[in-house]
């Protein structure tokens, strides 16, 4: 929580401004800002973007740091699950050591607050949530990280899971995490009975992966929104993924957008450019939060991505055939602000008393900066300067 | 079409070996090759891939070098098309300098073979042709241009089209374009009629835009299959985009793929992530000729790409969802050495007797220099270095 004055730069691409940052929140925009005794970081006329938000990742799982992973895995979800596993024991992969490898990449990038899912099975138990939780104490100040606890390998299908969840969440995990709860567990009433009991008990709320798509993937969120009513979990309750929202059946999807608006459950996409996915224009219109993530990276499960959400703004905006320069900014507010919101920080954007964490990029406009999405030049959280030139000021291990 | 000797370079991520380009053409590849008198590049262990092919651009269309465009463009194709040609008008854009830019931006990404469709319409006539030409003319032995006619706003919708079009095939375009025969032009027999035609006329392929989806676009490719079949055209049609054998109905889909096959129509991919597309796996496993490219990019159409063709095979297995190390080398190939097949040259490939066009590029393996598509090292063209660490030798205009 430091105080900065950044001069010189272009909020959102407008005019030539100075940023002053008190206390780590934003306590003036304007010209000629009162620079005594300050610190002060020179913008060059650069545009000045809110902080980055990856809403959705897997701080544990990024084989960054190892020789190139030749991929020779099944075309299963299962053959994937089952060749995660066997590949971190082979490895001894260290959870804190990956995810402050992946974290300080991010933050080279300019992301300033992650969302991770952090796997808890029956192998490896508690270890990767204690690595990742080791990396938020020691990043605290320069990217704020929330931990899902995610069960990866299946909640009923592996006994005993479920009270591992449990002791996660005692440990101090932010969120319950579900995944498929039909095609992953075949028991979709036990697998969300479960979650939301575990959600209900420590008072947090819940982000389910749902990669189920058409009928499927409507049912379980049908599923889904009879347990957030029931349960009075309006707000609580995040959906990763969510393709289902992607299926050409307007109608069906229509009335899920509807009802993911009644019960403010935000949605969250990676935008794979290979699957349908929740259109961002139908959210949007519809009044639903909003918000986007990396996805694991760099792992077992495919070779692409590498951390930067405003290269995953631009594919946002590909996904959805967004062309307009109106709509680039629609793009950037899901990787930022709209983000954000997705996970209840209401006050992150360039505006005063919002987050000092603020963005210095390359490129005459907004819609430029999305598309080159060149090195950072400068990167603030509340107020201290942790990255310059796309690198971390701290070192990655 | 010169000498060269590559030393130190891992052709296709494999062992360390040289590589004798003699008369443009590759000679023999090996460890401690003859040297004497030969100039000399050393890859430093490197990898060593075909020269890229950009099988589906618009080199006449882009603003590079002019200030970002600020797309406020309305939601329709028509929009669309109408606004470039006043846009052309207001910004005086000259087709020889901006193909200039941009074919030499994709050199620097080591591009060595473009297939480039050229507007021509009854307000600019040939003039966007003629400034292709010359870039042609003043490219030759650092990337190979082939020009397509096309009729961008339309054919049978503009009369005087037609007249033109035939006119550009005779001043010496390589193919002759068309694009959306039932959506575009209303009159799929009269445009069709028309393109077949003026090909047969001068003895030269055709290269036909279809955005067309579903039954629409099935319907015109089955158009395009008749007459390749009256006329004996066999392997000289190629379909650009063809969106409508990504359609989900898969028997539909298959037959268009079958035929496809049987009658040897290349297809060629720009592999936007908002639309469906053609297979990759489906039309590999059907033996169809598969090129990709860039798209027109920085133009008035849209903001997204740059030119490269190394980061559209990570878009194209992306798009495909490839995963495994093995699947990447598939979506590389279409960038290279099955673009140019499916362009009609066989001998675009790391092997003996290949073209002398190679591109050494930063990885571990073939796959890590697709995901991180980091500057090329050193771009040859037919034995000649054209471009160095991702820029060309020769200076843009």
């Amino acid at each position: 929580m430091s105080d900065l004055l950044i001069t010189n730069a272009r909020p959102m691409g407008g005019d030539t401004a100075d940023i002053l940052i008190r206390d780590g929140r934003i306590a003036e925009i304007g010209k000629g800002l009162e620079t005594a005794g300050l610190p002060v970081e020179d913008a060059g006329g650069r545009i000045a973007i809110p902080g980055l938000v990856d809403a959705h990742t897997h701080l544990d799982k990024s084989l960054l740091g190892y020789s190139w992973y030749v991929n020779e895995v099944g075309p299963r979800l299962i053959d994937k699950i089952d060749n995660e596993r066997k590949v971190k024991r082979d490895y001894g992969l260290d959870a804190h050591v990956q995810s402050m490898r992946q974290a300080l990449q991010s933050v080279g990038y300019g992301t300033t607050l992650i969302r991770s899912h952090v796997d808890i099975d029956t192998d490896e138990g508690l270890i990767a949530l204690e690595g990742v939780m080791e990396t938020r104490r020691q990043l605290a100040g320069i990217v704020e990280i929330e931990i899902v606890a995610f069960p990866q390998s299946g909640l009923m299908r592996r006994p005993g899971t479920a009270e591992l969840i449990d002791a996660g969440m005692a440990m101090g995990a932010d969120l319950v995490g579900g995944l498929d709860p039909c095609g992953m567990d075949r028991d979709p009433k036990a697998h969300l009975d479960t979650i939301f009991a575990i959600a209900e008990k420590y008072a947090k709320g819940i982000d389910i992966h749902l990669h189920e798509s058409g009928e499927l993937g409507a049912f379980s969120m049908e599923l889904i929104f009879e347990r957030i009513r029931a349960l009075g979990m309006q707000g609580k309750v995040a959906v990763s993924h969510a393709f289902c929202l992607g299926d050409p059946d307007w109608n069906m999807t229509q009335a899920l957008i509807d009802t993911c608006a009644e019960l403010d459950v935000p949605i969250l996409t990676t935008a794979p450019p290979s699957r349908e996915v929740p259109s961002l224009r139908r959210l949007r219109s519809a009044g639903v939060r909003f918000g986007a993530g990396v996805d694991g990276f760099r792992d077992t499960w495919g070779p692409y991505g590498n951390g930067d959400m405003l290269e995953r703004s631009m594919l946002l905006g590909m996904k959805n055939n967004l062309r307009r320069d109106d709509e680039l900014l629609w793009a950037l507010d899901v990787c930022t602000t709209g983000g954000a919101h997705a996970m209840d920080r209401a006050e992150h954007s360039l505006t005063i008393g919002g987050r000092g964490d603020v963005v210095i990029v390359e490129g005459e406009t907004v819609g430029e900066a999305i598309v080159t999405h060149q090195p950072r030049k400068l990167v603030v959280t509340a107020g201290n300067v942790v990255a310059r030139d796309g690198k971390s000021l701290k070192e990655r291990p």
